[in-house]
């Protein structure tokens, strides 16, 4: 039976991959590294370089292949359907690299950054492929540190506080409002700052880009004075890189500590 | 200026200790390491094995404390007060270990299972000891794989759903109802199996105890259905063990996968 590992390697800090990652790619024959364009070939030569360093050359290959790309649509009302016919499309592509690229008992990986478990799309295109049913497969999952535990770590901040609950959630969730209930909200794919219309609550931001990377950002503070500040490093950082990975922590002071 | 370190040690796999815990516990002088009573001495123990793997003898000292037993209120009202108490009990003990068991120059740390952000206390009582001014001290703090992305990796599944939010909660939370405008619901600190009151939900279950450990057990299926097992499984292990360390996801079936 075809063996499929999707593996978490932590949030860019080569210190943060696991033993037990490591192990899981030592017993991979073939690593696929999917390019969702220019912006991300250098989140894949960041693999390669992971893969060097810890295997021995030659016990390994590495197929590289186009991630479909999103047909981003701006607005919401539109905004699951295109998310539906670009999960089918990456479906296909993975199907083809499973079906062709592995052969009966080899074992394929996925190195997906942080923790797969968290906003990454791996595991449903997975389960996707397998009702299928062109191709069959056992699949794992290793953890990996999540940028969200980075983020909490570099900001030496829990999640939560005692005894309260702690929401993660979208950008674009967040542009509906902080959810009720929630006094601590973290926020992963914003790529419009929604953080900037929440100048008026009395909350705190821990904001981070690039963790546990040389190009690591961190700005925390009132969420008033911090916006414009993350705003203009975000956007001068984007524009050196290309390509930005950032995630926050919203703060609302309400309540005790 | 003496140095504090909060390591995140993973969830109970060996093999989820990160390169930067064991760096970090390298530069360590002094573990910490509290006990809550009988049912926490293997825990302990666990710790001083993982110690005694990954650092030469000799090169570290070990100072085992009680930690102040919380006085546990059934009721809800009384509860918040209780918490404080314990909190400032706790924040006399950890200023005296810094305080009496670390020289200026030397570095201390605290072992602490799944990530220090996550429903663990010794970041906030840390702050506590800074604020009550009888010790000076850095602190720094080291991710780790969470009980909840273990939980996440061992079923094989993602914690959210596409573009939608997850909220990590407590039962005594959950026990006021599954949270307004989340499906996915992660809960901690369970020891009233709130799930059992969701046997009406058209929701499935995800629980793990002892997750990563010899002693791992899974369940998962409709919450219906699976609750009387996770009932019976758990108190034959807790009368087994003497404690438990359980975390569960609750899905809710209703909108898109």
């Amino acid at each position: 039976m075809r063996k499929v590992q999707v593996i978490g390697i932590g949030a860019g800090d080569p210190g943060q991959l696991t033993p037990q990652a490591v192990g899981a790619m030592r017993s991979t024959d073939v690593f696929f590294l999917l390019d969702k364009g220019e912006a991300e070939a250098e989140l894949v030569r960041l693999r390669r370089d992971l893969l060097e360093t810890h295997l021995p050359q030659g016990t390994y290959r590495v197929v590289e292949a186009r991630d479909p790309e999103r047909d981003r649509v701006a607005g919401g009302a539109a905004y699951s359907p295109a998310v539906g016919d670009w999960r089918s499309a990456r479906a296909e592509v993975y199907e083809r690299l499973i079906a062709e690229e592995l052969g009966e008992d080899d074992s394929g990986a996925f190195l997906v950054w942080g923790d797969p478990a968290l906003y990454d799309s791996t595991l449903g295109i997975l389960q996707e492929v397998l009702e299928r049913g062109m191709v069959a497969f056992e699949y794992d999952v290793v953890p990996g540190i999540s940028s969200v535990s980075a983020l909490a770590a570099r900001h030496r901040t829990g999640l939560n506080r005692v005894a309260r609950p702690v929401q993660i959630t979208t950008g674009r969730r967040l542009a509906e409002g902080i959810p009720e209930g929630v006094d601590d909200v973290v926020v992963v794919l914003d790529a419009h700052q929604v953080f900037r219309w929440c100048a008026a609550e009395d909350a705190d931001i821990y904001w981070g880009a690039y963790l546990g990377t040389p190009d690591e950002i961190l700005v925390s503070g009132p969420v008033a004075e911090a916006a414009p500040r993350i705003e203009r490093l975000r956007a001068e950082a984007r524009e050196r890189k290309g390509w930005i990975m950032d995630t926050y922590l919203l703060r609302r002071r309400a309540g005790e500590r």
